[in-house]
């Protein structure tokens, strides 16, 4: 998904992140990601490395946000999960 | 694990959350675990249902989260995930 590119490149082409500090993504639940996103934006997720996610969430509309959070909330549905 | 049971309220008995507003744990990193449960504890989460996890978050010490996280981090690991 065009979308999610510059996801993958931290949480991984599949959803499953290669660094510790970075939460696996698939299958995780829509209305979590979506609101994880937003609070990136609202900068009420502030710590460590959320300014790594702020950025990007800043660029990302809400029509953004709904679809990168339904694309990882499906990812892996169909497969067996690591 | 004992110390899990109070988590297993919303994030299901298998780390796999029936609602949609709570995060799946199962299997996610534990080193993004711990800096989540952290992050509620010094209230830099602090979005929308945040105050649920800073309560519990309050009450745990650092063996506590280093516990539950790897607690997560492995649960599902030898079985295939939803």
């Amino acid at each position: 998904m065009e979308k999610a590119k510059t996801c993958a490149t931290c949480h991984g082409d599949e959803g499953i992140s290669s660094i510790e500090s970075y939460p696996n993504l698939q299958g995780q639940k829509m209305g979590y990601l979506m609101t994880a996103l937003r609070s990136y934006q609202t900068r009420e997720r502030s710590s460590g490395l959320a300014v790594l996610m702020q950025q990007q969430a800043d660029a990302l509309s809400d029509q953004d946000i709904a679809d990168i959070a339904y694309y990882y909330s499906k990812l892996g549905s169909d497969a067996n999960k690591q």
